[in-house]
């Protein structure tokens, strides 16, 4: 039976993927007075008195929103916030099974940014956490923004910063396998949507010198036309060096060191690889068709090549990153996730894999011993930046 | 220990009483590609093409929404939304203790009435009903009616319609005992908060003509003073014929046959209940301490008393109504809560017990086949009305 097939069967069969799971079960009366009236009154009064108690006495320390206005579920675009339930569920079981986080997914009702800023403070009180997902850019960004200023959880837009971490730990390892050097290295992204420009800027802050990025119209520098503000603020903060390259990919190509591609199926060709400076590193994330399949890539001199797909080696997955994150960010009742949160938990994943190879330089999206390797990193450094709260 | 202690540190000990329950556990990678990507893509696709397929590939056609303000706390009042999430996230085991509902808390960071009925629309594709929660009167009137209109899922105000849906039961089973009938008999509620309100509307469509309503300062009726809008229309709906009848409780109370008490403690005094009519019935509803103590009223003359609290007979407990209630509703996705399906869950109720007696009006709030019997008639009544969907 097709994937599509099974997916959609177990989907009906089990009306979905998540429910509520009771800690404390009524089975008489005592059970009930103590869960209920009159008992719970008196967490209540503590909560009230001294508001962190909340963190004490309910399971909001450990429960996180997966929220999203359906605009950009996986690959399928703008198809609505409850077609993009089976994504936020999923994600949910993610949170539970690799960081034994209790998430549940909000679905938005409206597309508008202040709509969306407005309902999600309202609903904050709620949560130890927001996980916004599926959010189209340029709206994702500034969305994340305002959240971040105005509360004082952690928010976290994993289509942005989930897969940078991974990129980020990616290139780690390919960078030990290789030999080349952070400050030396040329490095290509094409794409600046929500995963672009978030790779792009912790590739910044991670050291990377030379970034070139484009979007479908090549590449972006300051003053180039069409450009959204968005990309202007990314062009901004990397590009000071760069602004007489320009071009397309097939030229901004030449001599690159690596290539990532957050973008659409089959646009590196072979001649593009060839191309490339010695030992191309090649990160081709297109899903489900990557920009370039491994064996072409490969072929054309690719030293080490990853995808977003399971069924080839080095799996660029988000699931190696969110639940350690929100897991270390939560153990510590951090305020936010800061950039050097997000660096260390790429560091940790780079690390968890002890002796990289071409066709392992991640861990196994499988391995739920990845989340507290990331976890116990991201806590001690929210800690050494003050952001922790415990 | 006391039931506040052991129940303290039952919640610390728990850290609440919540979490996520995951219906697909993750041990491999086919899991994975059914419950995320890529699989899952297509029960999105299925839901995109046709917005209903969200009940059969999602959790959201179980799915409940407990939401407070936090302005109206168990007897606790205005302690903030996070104060009352303890209450909260109580609800959602009852919910599923009872109903087998997924539900899950939502505290608004809001107390603003329009601010919350946006919200609340904002977030409603995530679930199958809303659940209001300890939303103060008479604000609770006006987001539930905004939203009943604007939803297209059910909106039911538990501190309203749960409280008299179980009073009219025990009323139900009152008069079986006592031999009176709705139609004659004189009915004072004390009381015109969320639960006065509804109690009221619901006796009315019951069929009950004789009604007294008091607030603090005594029986309302068209023209007084100091009334608000909510009110004002109670008064209009039930009181055409009873405009000459003005004072206070003493005077209100004389020749009533049911006292039904949702104010404050000890107000019903014994030469009160010696003021009623024949075999009076008591339904003293203050919590923790009731209007008049049950062996007062009986000691006075009461034929029934029945009370909020769980250590003496004929407990007034909710907790016999909203699971059944949203089972029902949930069960044929019917779009609303009518008043027709509140008075057949009344019903259900009182059936329920086949032979009341005075000590046993009402079933035991433990007893776990209540909801299933309140869900059958309500969802038989959805579909008679025409507001269920399946």
């Amino acid at each position: 039976m097709s994937v599509e097939q099974e997916s959609l069967d177990l989907h009906r069969r089990l009306r979905g993927k998540i429910g509520t799971l009771v800690k404390t079960p009524i089975s008489s009366r005592r059970d009930l007075s103590l869960a209920y009236t009159p008992g719970v009154a008196e967490p209540c009064r503590q909560i009230n008195q001294k508001p962190e108690a909340v963190y004490t006495y309910t399971n909001i320390g450990n429960t996180v929103a997966v929220i999203t206005d359906g605009t950009a579920v996986l690959g399928l675009g703008d198809i609505g916030a409850q077609a993009g339930l089976p994504v936020m569920e999923g994600k949910c079981v993610l949170f539970k099974e690799f960081a034994d986080i209790d998430a549940f997914p909000i679905a938005l009702n409206t597309k508008e940014t202040q709509e969306i800023i407005t309902t999600i403070k309202n609903i904050a009180p709620s949560f130890g956490g927001i996980n916004l997902e599926d959010i189209s850019a340029p709206r994702c960004f500034e969305i994340e923004t305002a959240l971040k200023e105005e509360l004082d959880i952690p928010v976290f837009h994993d289509d942005q910063h989930g897969t940078a971490i991974v990129v980020l730990a990616a290139l780690i390892n390919a960078l030990k396998i290789t030999g080349k050097k952070k400050e030396e290295i040329r490095i290509l992204i094409n794409g600046v949507g929500a995963a672009g420009t978030a790779i792009a800027k912790i590739l910044f802050n991670f050291g990377v010198k030379q970034l070139t990025v484009l979007d479908s119209r090549g590449v972006i520098y300051t003053g180039r036309d069409n450009l959204n503000l968005a990309k202007e603020d990314l062009i901004t903060l990397i590009d000071k060096d760069n602004k007489s390259t320009k071009g397309s990919l097939a030229e901004a190509i030449k001599g690159q060191d690596v290539f990532i591609g957050v973008s659409s199926a089959n646009i590196l060709t072979i001649d593009m690889v060839k191309a490339m400076s010695k030992d191309p590193i090649i990160f081709a994330l297109a899903n489900p068709v990557p920009e370039i399949m491994p064996d072409q890539a490969l072929k054309a001199g690719a030293r080490i090549v990853g995808t977003g797909r399971s069924d080839f080696p080095n799996q660029v997955n988000n699931v190696l990153a969110f639940p350690g994150v929100f897991k270390g960010t939560l153990a510590v009742r951090a305020r936010s996730i800061t950039e050097g949160m997000k660096l260390v938990a790429a560091q940790a994943l780079a690390e968890y894999i002890s002796k990289p190879t071409e066709v392992q330089i991640l861990p196994d999206p499988l391995d739920k011993g990845v989340a507290e390797a990331v976890a116990e990193k991201v806590s001690a450094q929210a800690i050494l930046e003050g952001v922790a709260r415990q």
